[in-house]
């Protein structure tokens, strides 16, 4: 699955604004994610990104693969997701395996829905606030331009902004520059 | 964890051998094995093991990473795993990390359970038929000697015969080696 996204800063009233849109509120979660480093190659300079989600309030956890991003003005890129059942034993196989665990994320993510649009507002331990438009789509040209412009068009009606003057930095890179 | 196992040549009678040792019967499964090479070192050498595994019957799949054997006479290693929701996605996942599948092990297994005492009967394509007797314990090296002496006392009573006679290679190691 492609992942195409855009991230706006979030302002006071985002979330008003995203119910009177037509968006529906689905859940409020807290995340913890774990990054790790490659034995093999420096994700930093590739652009893929290896975390471990921890979902504080539900115990779920999950493993994904970031590639590289796909699109200038996007966050637009393959991704692949298993749902993994114990967190702390994923972590030790990807130690073992040569994966380090180099910054952990932490937010609490609000989700919002419209068709197949989710919005994410969220608060990150930090940084601050942030909105992230996200549809999923199959690995087609035309549908990853379809949805680069569904995703502009609601980010601009809901005051986000134009997608040029979107975030492509991921909350990682933000998390490692600001410790830098 | 610590899984202390042993392994003999099936014959035809164990199973109600087993039965009136003990032990009861579990369930039948079918599994399916991939196995990984890493990009980083080379896993026959450092006598490790990553897998994915299929249950064919019940759909659900599992990561697990295997150290090296710790006792020359049995198959004793760390063993760590989690569930994953989506074999294809976590082979896909490990592709891009750089893991290869090198092998595939197919097979039949019946599993019996007396106490905390695993036995496993498989039927291994192309290899035939074998007998697992496993006991999973904490990392301290009296647990590992205890269930040690237990697996090869009820490995003895069963007629699979003695520690000395049991098989330490892997079902991958067989399968390779009888590829090359």
């Amino acid at each position: 699955m492609i992942e195409v996204e855009v991230k706006f800063r979030g302002f006071d009233g985002i979330e008003e604004k995203l119910l009177s849109a037509g968006f529906e509120f689905l859940e409020e979660k807290l995340e913890e994610d774990i990054y790790f480093s490659s034995p093999v190659r420096d994700f930093s300079k590739t652009d893929e990104a290896l975390r471990v989600r921890r979902e504080s309030n539900s115990g779920k956890a999950k493993l994904t693969y970031k590639g590289r991003k796909m699109d200038p003005l996007t966050k637009t890129r393959e991704e692949l997701t298993v749902e993994v059942s114990d967190c702390e034993n994923m972590k030790a196989i990807l130690e073992k395996l040569g994966f380090e665990a180099v910054a952990t994320v932490r937010k609490r993510r609000k989700v919002y829905r419209m068709g197949d649009v989710l919005a994410c507002v969220d608060e990150v331990e930090g940084l601050g606030k942030f909105v992230e438009l996200e549809v999923d789509v199959e690995t087609s040209k035309d549908a990853i331009a379809r949805a680069r412009e569904r995703v502009s068009e609601i980010a601009l009606s809901l005051g986000l902004g134009k997608l040029e003057d979107s975030i492509t930095l991921s909350y990682l890179e933000m998390v490692l520059s600001r410790n830098r």
